[in-house]
């Protein structure tokens, strides 16, 4: 099955005119005709059996057909994370724990962040490809760069977990991840949060964790509890 | 702490010479001096406390001090994964699954392979890197590229998973994975194993799993695994 993504809002028996980059795509890599089929997704848990109607090198209509709706998985993961000073290392975050089925992304902007600034269109981009490519009906939301101590005073999920690498008494993650609630997570940068932005995140009822017996790397411990969380709701 | 690898036989109270690479990582990057100290680590378990006693652009020196001996982690992960066709799919998992903590690795020829060839020295430092940087005193085996069928002869884990796509009854992950079990995965190339194969890894005791609700990538599905193993021998 190959799923495409369009962000127009979901009808059935709709025409649908694709963007530029999907039609060449069509053409080009997967050399489609008219009258083949494929699959489309709005993002919002709908799927259609898409038929082409028109086909030229830069424009290709779908004849939509709504196929079936599915909802949201509960609970959700949220990560809030430090983009990493390599832009490649964040990307690969963003892949995997889109495929991993994470719910929404915020990169946060914290004291001893080296990268204080994101490609939000491109960060979209590569969240789009890995719905697409794990078949996902639910599009992860990307939220803007935010500054820690702004998103401390928002965040309102079940449980709220930081993890930092300050040698306190943190228990592991498992121990507190629970398939009935909602969770939100912050991972720092490179250097890590400072103890006052833990003590911040503290005082809004955020609990430590740690993350396992070895060091891992800003992206890499995104990764780790996106496939824990993953596992957790099967 | 700053962590660098030997692979000489482990010996306290030695005079070591480093190779010119780490040399110009200590002089260029780190700006150490002459009597300034690092940690090193021969892969096998052992950490020593060296002092730089003789520094040039291109040789470096050490007086290495035994600081401790860490026995390897039981049970082990051993994940048995197809090369994928992008090399640097690849290379993010060797990076990502030495973070978590896996102990051995297999690359696979399977019959659907498009990647029939591997840069072993290359991986090799992908993975002393990721050592280095996890802090990790134990250097995950990297074992020869390994035709499939010859590979199912050989494995002796007590525990032997096979992760394919077909549909057919399988159990998740987490519900065979146990702490006191070393642990065998098989992971297909992007085509996936073919019926044969399956066939084949089923008649050697192998189980088949799957890996959750969302199609992963084969690097994704490596490091989900190495993930879950990581979480679960805490």
């Amino acid at each position: 099955m190959q799923l495409f993504y369009f962000s127009q809002p979901a009808a059935t028996d709709e025409i649908l005119s694709l963007e530029k980059e999907d039609t060449r795509h069509i053409t080009k890599v997967l050399r489609k005709k008219v009258g083949d089929a494929i699959h489309v997704t709005n993002g919002e848990g709908d799927l259609f059996d898409a038929t082409i109607v028109q086909l030229t090198s830069n424009k290709c209509q779908l004849q939509l057909n709504h196929l079936r709706f599915e909802a949201t998985k509960k609970p959700q993961l949220h990560i809030a994370i430090a983009p990493t000073k390599m832009n490649d290392r964040m990307e690969w975050f963003l892949e995997k724990s889109t495929e991993l089925g994470i719910t929404t992304i915020t990169p946060l902007l914290c004291s001893n962040s080296e990268r204080r600034n994101i490609k939000e269109e491109r960060f979209e981009k590569i969240i789009i490809s890995a719905m697409q490519q794990s078949l996902r009906l639910h599009k992860p939301k990307l939220n803007p760069l935010t500054p820690l101590h702004e998103f401390l005073e928002t965040a309102s999920e079940d449980l709220k977990l930081i993890a930092h690498c300050e040698e306190t008494n943190k228990r592991h993650i498992t121990e507190l991840l629970d398939k009935k609630m909602d969770t939100l997570i912050l991972i720092g940068p490179e250097g890590d949060f400072t103890p006052d932005e833990i003590e911040k995140a503290l005082e809004h009822q955020f609990s430590p964790v740690h993350l396992g017996h070895t060091r891992l790397r800003t992206e890499t411990a995104g990764i780790h509890v996106a496939s824990l969380f993953n596992a957790l709701i099967q």
